[in-house]
This record gives C-alpha cells, sequence and structure tokens, in this order.
C-alpha cells in the first residue's frame, strides 16, 4: 500500500460538490470510481476541504492509499483518460503514509470573483457572481482589513457547520478590481463552511453603502450569523491552493 | 422601421455557429426568436461574421430592423430575459438606417488562446486548444511577421469559403506568453473563413519545430491550401471587436 497526493482542478457546476452524498454526483465519487477502475480494489480519495455544490477548484488536494505499482505520472494520465473534461489531475505524487490531504494541510487560499458591470456575461457567468450595481472597493478594503489576524468568525459561519470553534485566522482578505471584475482573495489556516460566502455577501453590502465600516467590524464583533449580509452563490468562489509544511 | 445595432457576447460550446441553417441550432436564431417575441414580426438579425461552431465572441456586432417603439436599453434587457445564459447582448443602440453590420465593418480583431502545459484544464477546456509540448514562442513571432500587410491568403482558407478572392490586409498578427497560455491575436479588414484557425494550427508546427520560419513564408506564398497545416479547434477562438469607422 502506498499514498498518493493528488492536486485536482474542477468545474463544480455540474457536482452536487466535493463530498460523496446521497443525492447527486459528487467530484469524490467520480474520482474514485477512476481509481477503481485502474486499481481494481476499493478506494477511499479524501479531499483537503469539501467544497460546495457549484463551487469551483484550481489546486484542491487529496489522498489515497492504493495498492498498485503503477508510477505517478502513469497514474496521473490513466485517471485523466477516464475522468470527464469538467475534473482534472493536475498532479500525482507518492508521499509518506502520514500525509493526510486534510489533516496535514497548514493553510488554504480562495478566490471569489464578482463581475461588476451592468450586463451580465455569457463566458464568465458559470465563473462569477454578477452584481450589476457599481462596487465600491474602499470601504471593502477597509472591511476586509478587520479580517486579517485570529478572530472567532460565528458571524460568518454557516448553517451545519461542524466544527468546535470558530476561531480561524486569516493571513490574507484582499480585494482588487481587474477590468470588469472584483476579485477577492482570502488566505488562512482553516475556514468554515459558507465562511467566504457569507464574507463576501456582507463586503458586497459594504461596496453598496447599505452598511458601513464600522457596521462590518460590529458584526465581525457579535458572533452573530443573523448580522451578517447573504451568503454570495458558489459559482464566484474557487479553492486556489492548498499549503502544506 | 428602426436600426438597432447589437453588440454580443456568446459561449459557442452549444451552438452550430453564428449563422442560421437547417440542422442544429444556430445563435442567429436564438436571437431572432427573441426578437420576434418582443416586436411581433418577423426579423432578421444580420451579424459582422459567421463564427463557427464552437467558436465564442465578446463583441460580435448585429444589426436588426424593428418596427416597435421601446427605448435601446430596456430593448437590451428585454432581449436578455429572454435569451440564455450563454448569449448576452451588451448592447442596443439605434443607429442610422445605412448601418450594416458586415457591409459597414471596417475590421475585425481576433483572440486565439492555446492552454500549453502537460494537463488539460477542467475549467479552461471549452475555451481553448491544449497543446501538452513545449512551444517556442520565438519562432512562431517571425512567422506572424510573415502575414502582416496585404497579402493572399490561399493557403489559410477554409474549404466552402465563398469569397471572391483571398487578398486580405493583416495590421496585427502576435503571440504572447500569459501563465500556462499562449494567446494569439489577430487584426484585419477582414478575415477568409477558418483564416485564423488554419494561421494558428500552422504556427503550432513552427512552435514545435516541425516547419522552419522559412517554411511558413514558403506556405504563404504558395497560396495552396495543401502546404499549410492543420485546423486548429474552434474552441480556442473569439471574436473580439468589430470595428467601424
Amino acid at each position: 500500500l502506498r499514498t498518493l497526493k493528488l492536486i485536482l482542478e474542477y468545474n463544480g457546476s455540474r457536482y452536487h460538490g466535493w463530498q460523496r452524498q446521497k443525492n447527486g454526483t459528487s467530484i469524490q465519487a467520480i474520482v474514485e470510481q477512476a481509481f477503481v477502475t485502474m486499481c481494481r480494489h476499493q478506494i477511499h480519495v479524501i479531499g483537503a476541504g469539501r467544497t460546495d455544490a457549484g463551487v469551483h477548484a484550481m489546486g484542491q488536494v487529496a489522498h489515497a492509499r492504493v495498492d498498485v505499482n503503477i508510477p505517478d505520472e502513469n497514474f496521473r494520465l490513466g485517471l485523466n483518460s477516464l475522468l470527464p473534461d469538467d475534473i482534472v489531475i493536475r498532479r500525482v505524487e507518492t508521499v509518506g503514509d502520514d500525509f493526510h490531504a486534510r489533516f496535514s494541510a497548514t493553510g488554504k487560499v480562495y478566490r471569489y470573483k464578482i463581475l461588476n458591470r451592468k450586463e451580465p456575461s455569457a463566458l464568465e457567468y458559470p465563473f462569477s457572481w454578477h452584481v450589476p450595481q457599481p462596487l465600491d472597493l474602499e470601504p471593502i478594503s477597509q472591511a476586509l482589513a478587520f479580517l486579517e489576524g485570529t478572530h472567532d468568525f460565528s458571524s460568518f459561519k454557516g448553517p451545519k457547520s461542524k466544527t468546535d470553534t470558530a476561531v480561524r485566522k486569516l493571513s490574507k482578505a484582499t480585494v482588487i478590481r481587474d477590468g470588469d471584475f472584483v476579485v477577492f482573495e482570502f488566505e488562512g489556516d482553516g475556514f468554515l463552511r459558507h465562511m467566504v460566502r457569507i464574507i463576501v455577501g456582507t463586503a458586497v453590502e459594504v461596496g453598496l453603502h447599505k452598511l458601513t465600516v464600522e457596521d462590518f467590524q460590529t458584526i465581525l464583533e457579535s458572533k452573530n450569523r443573523k448580522k451578517s449580509g447573504p451568503t454570495a452563490p458558489p459559482q464566484g468562489l474557487i479553492l486556489v491552493r492548498v499549503k502544506y509544511d
């Protein structure tokens, strides 16, 4: 038995998220199926994070323990030939048996993309949230600065989040304008369920001047999900990278 | 009766090209259908160029003559509410009755995107041609330089091209590397059927050192489609802009 570390890219549009579930097709299930075809034994593929339905990944990481003697690069080619076009294994690497995609992870980077122009986009609608009203990025930047550091993020925690504590450390929370797009980037040691999407949904209220920067700070300190804004839609979110020591 | 100029963006993946045809759904037919719903009379929507099946547009231009009194901006909103997500009207403008999307056009800009890395992309496969072998851009740039100016482009003319002459003027033919992508840009007074795709297909042979820069020049001068390379696949191509005086 050897442990493989995988780096995956996927378009989440057609899937019910990363995590295997009763109803709907998960990315995990599709990848496990490809492994079973190659290995001819049952395989569990463990992801670093559970991306929601419609959320994308450029650098999801997963691990699997396999009992076959196929070289890493052939494994990658074999898996990709079995996978649909919207799921790609970017890398396969044999690692030490103590590697665990989730527990060994020390950080994650997420990006959230808003299309901020009057008209929707025929090319970008599966990869962005369309906000037609002009967003003021100056107060958004100020609001995001409050998030950097270690905080209790209960105000930005989705329902059914099963973690004991909502304390997380964010090392980066930024926003930039890139043509018609407004792009958020978040880096942290871990993220709660829907955390990025609720932060973005609340930040957009600030960018529309429905909330002030002070309101945003008060919301963070309230540790109360009822105070924060709506959950931004999933298709703007992408898991960019998972970090390991 | 008034004449409307439209600027359209579309994802060509699901369509059999711009032009209405017997088999398969065209973008033109879908847009005309939306017009008929709004105007309640038969409408002909004339595009500046006939993009092939799978080819995209950021800035296709079309015109239509309508007999209703709806303001331009309401027209745009109404059409977009009737169109599928992968076809968007970016702009509607009432213009003089002598405006013709095709005959008034003085130039077009096309972009062609290659994903030039070993692994395919789960996010970009509908918008790029995957070439896994490293491309050498230096000879490609030199080859493209031969295309700038006025030439007979018979060597880069697809079948069933119905034009009398293959003489066209290219004011720009460039290539750059952008991360994992290789991006071509072409600007000219007009383009033959498949012209950009055959140029890119041939340029890739140069970038793989299967053809020399001199071979490329000889191919252009031969005015013979049999000498040039394969036609690059449609999904890497996008009509960026149509120019008018």
